[in-house]
């Protein structure tokens, strides 16, 4: 174990320890949330775990890091996620609560050559991401190459680390019901933990229909990621229902509050 | 000079006499074209010259990757831009035919880390790519860490060889006018060939105004690519006439035959 691994190590078990005393006192509009919570489907406590806490417009600045850290403290997120050359940034940030760093790879096109987006992974990892998502190549599964859709998670599998999650973005909006299943088949081959339904770069989302799909072909062992559009509460939970195990959201704020929003992540 | 280098050469030679020979021939509704050209304020076969012929969608296939070739060649762009994971297999396709091969680098985002983005650079032109066309860190510009945005266009710079020709884009919509110019001083400085609008994948497009004003920050040495929702011959020539001496278009074809077209890229 490292220094940085100790320090987060002891700093992870000493906000553990906080965080046991101190309950929920850090959601806002607590007593209102507390009689949500009563009549909720899932409690939202709970659903903040399922919660990758996404920033990644290219236009985003420090003081939007800022803030998206600030709000995965106060609702415990699983996760931030960023692009690449803000995981340090956010790591620093998060160091020791608990809260992991998620890197896109190879994002929202998926069109970066195998070796570029197992460079970036391994980048990401050393910076202090501790979970992958990265984007398939689309245009290659379209073109039948299922053997380069392969190697190229096969690639970002090898450069990441035994314990580093990786997730495997389809862009399904962009893909018919059999590449869908293909890309299902192939990521679980691979040896990805998670297949991830859209980028939220492309003019569509996770559909209900799509999480149904993709958690029928990878069975009960894989994680499924559902993306894209989701900005509200109950959409959250439709997807939950449908068999995903994880959300990214830009929107998670208003998930746990309530508040409507526009715009994608 | 190494083996492909060697049968670049002299490919590129023989398809020179050859061409000579043929005129423009390959060009169609020839008849048609060359009484336009009489009228036109930049002949279509110079025009071809100024473009550099993009794809990249994320869904596009091996066939359209080839139709884009045979265009290419058919029209003598000055270039083919693609994602990096497709610069070997257009690379092979334009062998010895003297049309260049450009590869997007950190692409669309420009949210990618630095490290990364010299990795993809350096790959691509192993693989086959005499042009880069990276994009800057938007939010680092926005963030006001101009040292980040200018360390990031050097790492890819030292990635690069000396006669590769690297364009940085700047995703002029998302910037402020100071921004813009910040970005060209910073690009130049920096050692880049060419300034360039847009990525196409952000709403936004090349205007005539921000081609005046990067002309006129980067001067007249460097390069200025206009891109972005450039679909006829006589925005092209508006782009050219405002500065710009490089142009990025999906609408290659239709800018040479005045057919119109929908869509970017």
């Amino acid at each position: 174990m490292n220094k940085d691994e100790l320090i987060d190590k002891i700093t992870e078990q000493v906000m553990l320890k906080l965080n046991e005393k101190s309950g929920l006192q850090n959601l806002p509009n607590r007593e209102n949330n507390q009689e949500k919570q009563n009549i909720l489907p899932i409690p939202l406590a709970e659903l903040a775990k399922y919660i990758d806490h996404t920033l990644l417009k290219p236009d985003s600045t420090e003081e939007q890091f800022d803030q998206l850290c600030k709000e995965a403290l106060m609702y415990k997120f699983k996760s931030v996620c960023v692009n690449s050359s803000w995981v340090s940034y956010v790591s620093k940030k998060l160091r020791g609560s608990g809260i992991l760093v998620c890197s896109v790879v190879g994002f929202p096109l998926g069109g970066m050559d195998s070796r570029s987006k197992a460079f970036e992974t391994q980048n990401a990892i050393e910076s202090g991401a501790k979970e992958i998502d990265m984007v398939i190549n689309i245009g290659a599964l379209k073109s039948g190459n299922l053997k380069l859709v392969e190697e190229d998670i096969r690639a970002v599998r090898r450069a990441a680390r035994a314990n580093t999650i990786l997730k495997v973005i389809f862009e399904t909006n962009l893909l018919t019901e059999k590449e869908k299943i293909l890309a299902c088949e192939i990521s679980k081959k691979a040896g990805a933990d998670f297949v991830k339904t859209s980028t939220g770069f492309s003019g569509g989302g996770a559909t209900v229909e799509d999480i149904i799909l993709m958690r029928r072909i990878v069975g009960p062992t894989m994680g499924v990621k559902a993306s894209g559009g989701i900005k509200d509460y109950n959409t959250a939970v439709a997807m939950i229902k449908a068999g995903a195990n994880r959300l990214g959201c830009g929107a998670s704020v208003s998930i746990m509050t309530g508040a409507t929003v526009l715009g994608d992540y």
